[in-house]
């Protein structure tokens, strides 16, 4: 399977997509990140970083997207921000009917060093050496949404197979939101006001 | 002009547009909200609440979209859907060229009645009065979309008018983020990866 990570951020937006199965050698796709200036209005940021993504989905067309998950508890001055484009990232993939999994620093830190508080040079050095890189992917940014995509590849397994075909499915009903079909009598409330 | 306030949420996100300019009689066009089931996934939640955002640009038309800017001091377990609500609501807009002005809960307060730490009823019942409505608007969420597009009203004046037409203009240029033509020799960091 093929999945897209997004280390979430306006100033730099970590985007790394990986091939594999779990058990199996993984492939770097693509690797790369979308920068906004920090004295843009946050309007023309978050717009920035839609393109970015959408042109990432086109090109790459993964199976899945794992995206960061954000904590409140974090820096404060940068949370919101990071909040923000996480749910650009995520607005983008649900769009397309595509699965769209959260997993936590310390889930994927975890699940690439086999330390969950492993700092970003161990994860760097990791994900370096699992895809088989001649060098560290630059900023940490890229690197980190390498190893969002990597996490989610081997965390993923039989259930990633399960939620693609079930996205796909409800996809094919009808476009984003279509999951309420499963449950009949159920009127969606973002369809009303 | 025709301002649409936003107060964002991803259970209920107001909505509410007002017609009007600074010293003169203000008009109601439209108040509701977008709500989004607590148990579906985030990734359907925020689709939905683009597409009810979006069906409101499309219908209402506005000049210019208020937004409740989010801090990351509030509430600690809803200030990230906040914050993911309202990054949906400037993305909408700022797709289409609108200006996105972000006000506070204070701001707001203090501009409606005059008192920044004013409560959700004294805000609601300074709305009704104000819009010469019937009865209050329902729920808090609705007439806080609506005082926030009073404020705007009121605050913006001489501003709100340069801003839109610099908007427009910027817009014609080249659709989002083309703002950044006017810096010559400066290359959307966002345009490349």
């Amino acid at each position: 399977m093929r999945v897209m990570g997004v280390d979430p951020g306006l100033t730099r937006c970590g985007l790394g997509a990986v091939e594999g199965r779990p058990g199996a050698a993984l492939r770097m796709v693509a690797v790369g990140v979308v920068r906004t200036p920090a004295d843009d209005d946050i309007g023309s940021r978050l717009v920035a970083i839609e393109a970015g993504i959408e042109r990432w989905l086109d090109e790459i067309r993964p199976d899945a997207v794992a995206v960061e998950r954000v904590f409140a508890q974090h820096n404060v001055r940068t949370v919101m921000g990071t909040a923000q484009a996480s749910a650009v990232a995520i607005t983008c993939a649900a769009r397309r009917g595509l699965p769209v999994a959260l997993h936590t620093p310390s889930e994927v830190k975890a699940a690439i060093t086999g330390n969950g508080n492993a700092d970003k040079k161990q994860v760097g050095t990791m994900v370096t050496r699992l895809l088989r890189l001649d060098a560290m992917p630059k900023p940490a940014d890229a690197a980190d949404a390498l190893a969002l995509a990597i996490c989610h590849v081997w965390r993923g397994g039989v259930q990633n197979r399960l939620a693609l075909a079930q996205a796909q499915a409800l996809a094919k009903r009808g476009g984003p939101g279509a999951n309420i079909a499963l449950q009949p009598g159920y009127r969606h409330p973002g369809a009303g006001r």
